[in-house]
């Protein structure tokens, strides 16, 4: 039963039985034309599950979900906005994130608390709510299941990402085909827990919640968690599933094996969609996979992979395009995770850099060639235990900080 | 007994019994003429105290200096040179480090193991032996007590620095005047634990090993370690104090108002050279004072203060003079010190951005004539305890990136 990966799909409406629609309402209050409101919904009822932002500071949105999902009820959907994150906006922000859930279940005849909100853009600033309620209103008498509005929705989520950015997986069992599809948005603020990124994966399997909620949680620590672009952690990152069944696959009943290939179906597809949140992230021209091995512990990896991947220095280095192993090793040396100089390999792909802490500058004109890759590899061997990390990072640009200097 | 403060002052020459001399031997082998190696000695031996980086990784010159300052035996100066960090070149670099430390005191005459030793500049790159010992010669040869060699020492010191840094604290007591003086040299990869930052103190009051120790830990706690730049430490960050009674004035037996005054003369300097160095970060166009306040404890309000200090989303903003606030709360909700987002007030300056959480968008036009200021305050306060932290930041531009992306 091997897993069938196609790559910049349709997106969500690949999954039978989700239905999707986008409209332009306006949000950034701009007079552009720009689409800013996704309605994803399934008329038959789902269960779901979702990965918040861990930052103290969350958006209403972000709480409405968790009090929506906690409820226990049915869902049948979701409803996202680009533009403005409803975020540090107060109890208004609340009342406005739950009337944004309200308005899309009624105008789609779905019940009340069974459509999730999402909201992404700039913080601290009120809802344009007349604008957004009648969005939602004219996308729910538009949901249609097909892939060239599935792609619309996955274009209305988008806000500084140069490009939409979807996949899909699908297994068959017993003849039946089960799909997981998905849609993201990333671009700024990306790091640890997530950042301003939210992914939405649709799937028409049947799954009881606390499966969806392993499941998605474990895809998230592997895949979205182990990202960085610029060490930000937004207020509103989120990823949800959702799963109506329509498949006819239960995997409440079906063996080991079918959940297991359905996990890695997840998987697959948070990793490729992290993958793209990195590659897009904002003004950025280089990924930089970044692997640390032989540590204490896992902990001491990661923080070495993440003290590495968040370095301005090295950052800035792997833009100019200049293999300064010095500052790979001054910033693994200030994670203070009690390494030894004396100990470390460093390696650019498979090209050595250091052995033993020793620089192999005979291989000088090789680590050039290596670094102006659109992609390469560093590893660390540390030779102290059996820690690992493995960290997604792009570089530093003058165009992102010119890109950031204001909204 | 008030102290008399001196900015941009000669430097170390300005404690009485202190020589210097600068040379330029082009370490960084580009045929220049550009100062580059300095030496600065006391006749009478002296005390001495020192804070070093805590990154895992330090510059063989680092370890040299430890060992020099466990053996305890009377010291005489120091010699350090730029161009080239001496870090991460394995055993030959502390060959290298303790051969400056060694040439240095046969050519001034002095006793084995009492030169102190640093360097600063590109890491993972033999030192060029040869040129810096001759250098060293040359130096020695020229050793003089005046304002204008000493303020050529703190010019061979510097790398990315734009301007050298030096200041000088004076007091009197019983008719004796008591004068600490310094330069410092800063520029890039500055935070936590000091940074490529070199400083030095000379004092020419008597002071027990253990008095020095404990002044010169305190200050550096207080003034280095609270500034940030970008968020990098360095293998090589030195703070260095050296004290040769020529004042006539014998802390050890002096009274503990007088032990005050001096602890308190060299925190006035060490602040005073920490401000400059943010003020001189790399490309910076503004230096933003964070305080935060009613965190649970101080290192809830630290983790706050430098999350903000070293968010590349926050720091572009100061860039752009945007008053983004919804940066601001984001970073700080990222420490995930568990602060409540409804207790907030936020300050620019003297101005409220949130009062418990709620924005107070009628002040928009004063925010803005603040974070045009190349220098302003912002303050957090938190209503959860007594918790405080001060942190010193600095901007984020695009001639950052493009200064750092290769060397």
């Amino acid at each position: 039963m091997p897993i069938e990966f196609q790559d910049d799909s349709a997106g969500v409406s690949d999954a039978m039985g989700f239905a999707t629609s986008a409209v332009a309402c306006d949000i950034r209050e701009k007079n552009t034309e720009r689409l800013d409101l996704a309605l994803v919904c399934s008329a038959a009822p789902c269960t779901g599950a979702g990965v918040f932002t861990r930052n103290d500071v969350k958006a209403a949105p972000v709480r409405v979900c968790r009090e929506i999902l906690d409820s226990g009820k049915p869902l049948h959907g979701f409803v996202a906005n680009s533009g403005n994150a409803n975020a540090c906006t107060g109890d208004q922000g609340l009342v406005d994130a739950q009337a944004m859930s309200e308005r899309a279940a009624q105008a789609a005849k779905l019940p009340h608390n069974s459509i999730l909100v999402c909201s992404t853009g700039r913080i601290g600033r009120a809802m344009p709510m007349p604008r957004i309620l009648a969005g939602i209103d004219q996308a729910a008498a538009a949901l249609v299941a097909t892939p060239a509005e599935s792609r619309r929705a996955a274009e209305a989520i988008l806000t500084s990402d140069t490009r939409p950015k979807t996949c899909t997986a699908r297994f068959t069992w017993q003849g039946k085909k089960v799909t997981v599809a998905a849609m993201a948005k990333g671009a700024g603020m990306i790091q640890p827990n997530m950042a301003t990124m939210l992914a939405f994966l649709c799937t028409d399997a049947a799954a009881p919640t606390a499966l969806l909620r392993e499941v998605i949680t474990t895809a998230t620590q592997r895949t979205f968690n182990a990202i960085t672009v610029d060490g930000d952690m937004s207020t509103n990152d989120t990823v949800l599933v959702l799963a109506n069944g329509a498949s006819g696959v239960n995997l409440a009943t079906a063996p080991a094996e079918v959940r297991a290939l359905f996990a890695e179906a997840v998987e697959k597809v948070c990793a490729q969609l992290a993958e793209k949140i990195v590659g897009d992230g904002e003004k950025i021209t280089k990924v930089v996979e970044i692997l640390v091995r032989g540590a204490h512990n896992d902990e001491s990896a990661e923080r070495i992979a993440r003290a590495i991947g968040n370095s301005l220095l090295v950052k800035s280095s792997w833009f100019g395009e200049d293999p300064n192993w010095g500052r790979i090793l001054d910033a693994a040396g200030a994670a203070r995770t009690g390494l030894v100089e004396e100990k470390l390999d460093l390696f650019y792909d498979d090209t050595s850099v250091l052995l033993h802490g020793m620089a192999q500058n005979q291989h000088l004109a090789r680590w050039k060639e290596i670094v102006r890759q659109p992609r390469f590899r560093i590893a660390l061997e540390l030779r102290q235990g059996t820690g690992a990390y493995r960290l997604l990072a792009s570089d530093l640009t003058d165009g992102y900080v010119n890109y950031n200097k204001s909204e």
